[in-house]
């Protein structure tokens, strides 16, 4: 047994990668991007949540009294770039889940270089993260996040 | 990556064991027991589910028109005991799944036996079987199973 591919064939079937929004009125940018990296599990088999967060050393667990799940969640742009997409480049996802994982890639390596304060910038990551499959999650309409980004300060 | 780690991940969040009864009337055991090894994905991931069937050489992909699902299943006896069971021995589930596992395992060993054939035999498996963690999938209450056994004419 191989940890590295158990763990990719694990997150390829319950994990999720989602980038969203929130307007933050006092930043200039007026766009908060928010990339998360997160599994959620019963409560019969939150086990398996440390063992990832072990693995990955990085993130936390934390339990949703609403739906009853427990959730491992890594939002640290730092260490989404450092330890969550290098392992997933070195041991890639095989279900239509890689395409959405590129794309939130693409979104953590645009916001390591800074571009999520540029209006343009933050129009690349609100158009790459609304090309992903997970839309359920949005608060926003995407045209209404575009009209926020024509108002931005800078 | 490793194929076989990243099957067992995969399986391990997405996959089910599963051994539901039937009542046969015309059967001399009155109760038919039913193994099956499934793994269920939506319409955006259905292609990881050829992946699984390649990799094990056996069962069958159908589409679920009511709920939308493709369903990947193995229901033979030889074929789980000579292809699914053996790979999850050599790369070994790692969340809650695999105490469902080892009981689906004794199972399909006992049937392989021929022990479903005999009362005692039918005791067992519905034992083990009502102490896998998917109930909800049960069609009948252990008592009304277990009373049928009292009436098989073996």
């Amino acid at each position: 047994m191989e940890l590295d591919s158990y763990i990719t064939g694990f997150v390829d079937g319950e994990g999720s990668f989602l980038v969203s929004f929130s307007k933050r009125e006092r930043m200039n940018t007026g766009i908060e991007a928010r990339p998360a990296f997160t599994v959620s599990q019963n409560m019969r088999s939150d086990k398996i949540l440390s063992v990832l967060k072990d693995y990955f050393d990085c993130g936390s667990i934390r339990f949703n009294s609403s739906d009853q799940t427990f959730k491992y969640e890594v939002r640290s742009l730092n260490e989404l770039t450092s330890r969550i997409i290098p392992h997933f480049i070195r041991y890639p996802l095989m279900s239509s889940k890689s395409e959405d994982f590129k794309k939130f890639s693409e979104i953590c390596q645009l916001m390591e270089r800074k571009k999520h304060l540029t209006r343009n910038g933050i129009r690349e990551i609100i158009g790459l993260a609304y090309e992903m499959n997970n839309l359920g999650a949005r608060r926003y309409a995407k045209d209404r996040l575009l009209r926020a980004v024509d108002e931005m300060k800078v």
